[in-house]
């Protein structure tokens, strides 16, 4: 057997993961249980949360002080909102330049092969804000769930999805291939894509789909409750998402989400002439469209 | 223990399912399994999926003879599309009443108690058509799948869901009672509304997502499909459903079924309207509203 390049082939080091909510925790899980890295650090605010976290299995270690992390780990996922990802990444490498100029440290072999990646819905306005940090590299796990918090974490749930990858041009091959392998690490397939494309796309397999749950869910009357059924249910439930991450996603891509928004108008539309003209055949060609194109993706 | 009624509390004799699709082959599984009926009999144009279903145990019986069977059953269920049901209904009588007249033959108990009841998703029209039948009596069981055909039948379809009659004002008190036990006795609650009523909510709670369901389905360019998730599927889960049985569904509840696609639009532009002016507060407010309505429905 021919001896693997060593860092494609060796788990990360030290892995801090920024946010540990759902993403975060399901991230530090399948990192720990497919021993992909050595040491899993959990970032965040609230230091209770952080030790919960530990105490179930999901981190080798919480910190509140992210500065003092980037100087130990070497890799930092930024698993936050998608408007709070470039000022994580800002702090980090703020707080690890001016610890080793005040500190008089020298780099570290950690520090000098930091690599910054993210989980953001949202892909365009991170890198444009990063765009001078070429270790910088965005990526977009399409994995997920509407319920939050760690306790929803899953090992499991970066398993055979897409990720995908938005390095910078700037980005050095060697990071390119650590970030592939690091999101294979834990599952994934990964794609690259320039960060416009990815959110050109993901605005209508996924912003619109939730801003129309959204809308529909707002459409019911208390009274018309009792009246749903799984069909009701299935087509809303991504809308029980967090409104606070959601809002920060909707307006991140806001160009994007407005053109489909509109694009679905103009369906609904559609629809709404065919059956005031009582036109069966239009009807049923819209109808036969939309089963169409959804059943594709079962196959 | 007291002696029930023997019309309420005795299985039927000998119940006709016309239509042994999805909600028929499960009515007929549920009516066999829970012995709520004495003889099952399936009635189809085609004999031999009627030797199928017999076959996979749903049936006791198939016929292609709906006249013949009318004067057998002491219920009939039309389990057909909702613009089958009137000329259904009106077969069976017919059949019914020129096999008697013609034959001389006399009028059995069974045929002299016939109740005739339907599973259909709109209630306006079929109850209008035959609102000179008192002994039809609408109903319309909250219970489904996208999957179609008696092999995806579920005798547990049914269980804990809701059922809405809709019997005329002519019906009799005895049919009244008679059709609420019947639905009962697979496992469903009942209530009693008005046609226009159901079909008001209905538009509501089931027309409308099938039509945004649709809609955003058909929004899926090819190049975007393997970068859906899970929420896109959930939110268009329900656009697999028959084109055919679903243009019947939205045309014979046309007027609702407008009201609601411009409700939706109308959201739809709030949502847009929010984004294009960047503003959070608003957006935030309309994502609050789809989550806490939404997350009733799990409560």
């Amino acid at each position: 057997m021919s001896q693997p390049h060593p860092i494609s082939s060796s788990p990360e080091e030290t892995v801090a993961i920024v946010g540990v909510g759902l993403i975060g925790g399901s991230l530090a899980a399948a990192l720990r249980q497919r021993k992909a890295a050595k040491w899993v650090i959990g970032v965040g605010r609230d230091a209770s949360r952080l030790e919960a976290a530990q105490h179930a299995g999901l981190i080798d270690e919480g910190s509140t002080d992210l500065a003092e992390v980037a100087r130990r780990a070497t890799l930092i996922v930024f698993c936050t909102p998608v408007d709070k990802v470039a000022e994580g990444v800002r702090t980090a490498l703020f707080g690890l330049s001016s610890s080793l100029f005040s500190a008089g440290l020298p780099l570290t072999a950690n520090s000098l092969q930091l690599l910054l990646t993210d989980a953001g819905s949202v892909k365009g306005p991170i890198c444009a804000a990063l765009a001078d940090v070429p270790n910088f590299l965005g990526a977009h796990p399409i994995a997920g769930s509407h319920r939050q918090g760690f306790e929803a974490a899953d090992a499991k749930l970066f398993e055979g999805k897409l990720c995908v990858l938005t390095p910078q041009a700037t980005a050095s091959a060697n990071d390119r291939v650590r970030l592939e392998r690091f999101w294979q690490s834990v599952g994934m397939r990964t794609v690259t894509m320039t960060p416009d494309d990815h959110d050109s796309a993901l605005a209508m397999t996924s912003h619109l789909p939730h801003v129309v749950a959204a809308a529909l869910a707002g459409t019911l009357s208390p009274e018309n409750r009792s009246l749903t059924g799984s069909g009701f249910r299935d087509t809303t439930r991504v809308a029980a998402g967090d409104p606070d991450l959601w809002t920060g996603i909707l307006l991140n891509n806001a160009a994007h989400v407005m053109d489909g928004i509109e694009e679905m108008q103009q369906r609904l539309e559609a629809f709404r002439t065919a059956i005031k003209l009582g036109n069966a055949d239009v009807l049923k060609q819209l109808l036969e469209e939309g089963r169409v194109s959804r059943e594709t993706l079962d196959q």
